[in-house]
């Protein structure tokens, strides 16, 4: 029974293991090549460490950091959906339902039960834990494509209020950043990365 | 001043990048390229919570986590040191030294102190939590390179009694996991991945 139990839990640490070959549009600075879901997770991970103090309302942190380690697990049978794809973005929660029904699946049930809510508390950002990581999430790759020379923007022909749009959550979850969003928004687009 | 604060953290979260550069010498199973030390830690942190109930001792996770997320930032300077290359070991300490103060120093003074006693901690092990986190950061390689049918341990000529003293810190602080290990270190015996 026990033994079953840490068979269970060593199975599920080896399928999370395919989150490492889910490739994102955002590229890693200095290699330029696409980041996948795992380092994005680390990353996101490590700012709401660094950032804590932005988030607009008191936050749980090991809460946060909990849901960020977790939030992109059902990408590994639903894959990465590019934030401005509307086609993929149709489906896609029909495809997470069953990813996260699978992969959650695979732990002990208190667990599976303990880390799919995670994963839909994350989902629903309707608490101030899961709004500061939904916050994070869209800050991450607005700083890497930046600083990525806006390739992923301009590969996909991205404009000015669709990203607007997509940063929202920094405004209303971390203020205190939102200058920051708009100026690197306002210079993407002088520079010609994001469509006015 | 606000701002310039701001500015040092995100000029942080900008250089933490570069630990997706940094490989391992343990393999993504699927697509048996090197794993970077991003998705390693992301991957432990992920561990340290499935497995939290095989701690020896009982932990804080949110230290652990923290931990965990931090500890092998001294890597993008120092670059990851395989365990059982014993001269690249010998001036191991210094290099991490200097990278730790040069990273960490990117910060604001408080959190620069705060990310580099996490890493102190971690590297002590004189701790419950810096305990389990370490078991961890052991653990986690030995599941990949079994995985990769022991490629990374053939490569390197690895022999049993340098797996069995590189893994000690799982039986003491995950003595659980114990049976598990021995058993993965037989099999790589018999297996030829492992020398005897």
């Amino acid at each position: 029974m026990e033994n079953s139990r840490l068979t269970q839990q060593i199975a599920f640490v080896a399928e999370v293991d395919k989150l490492k070959d889910i490739l994102r549009r955002s590229l890693v600075t200095a290699s330029q090549r696409p980041e996948d879901s795992a380092e994005h997770s680390w990353h996101l991970a490590l700012m709401a460490i660094v950032l804590e103090e932005y988030a607009a309302e008191p936050v749980d942190l090991i809460q946060v950091l909990r849901m960020l380690l977790v939030h992109d697990l059902v990408e590994i049978d639903a894959g990465d959906t590019f934030a401005y794809d509307i086609t993929a973005n149709q489906d896609r929660a029909d495809r997470e339902e069953r990813a996260a029904e699978r992969i959650f699946g695979l732990l002990p049930t208190e667990q599976r039960e303990e880390l799919r809510e995670l994963w839909e508390e994350f989902e629903a950002a309707s608490t101030p834990e899961s709004r500061y990581a939904n916050a994070l999430d869209r800050l991450q790759p607005l700083l890497q494509n930046s600083r990525a020379k806006g390739v992923p923007w301009r590969e996909h022909g991205v404009c000015r209020d669709q990203v607007m749009t997509r940063m929202e959550p920094v405004r209303t979850a971390m203020p205190a950043l939102w200058p920051t969003v708009v100026e690197i928004i306002e210079t993407g687009c002088r520079e010609g990365h994001i469509k006015p």
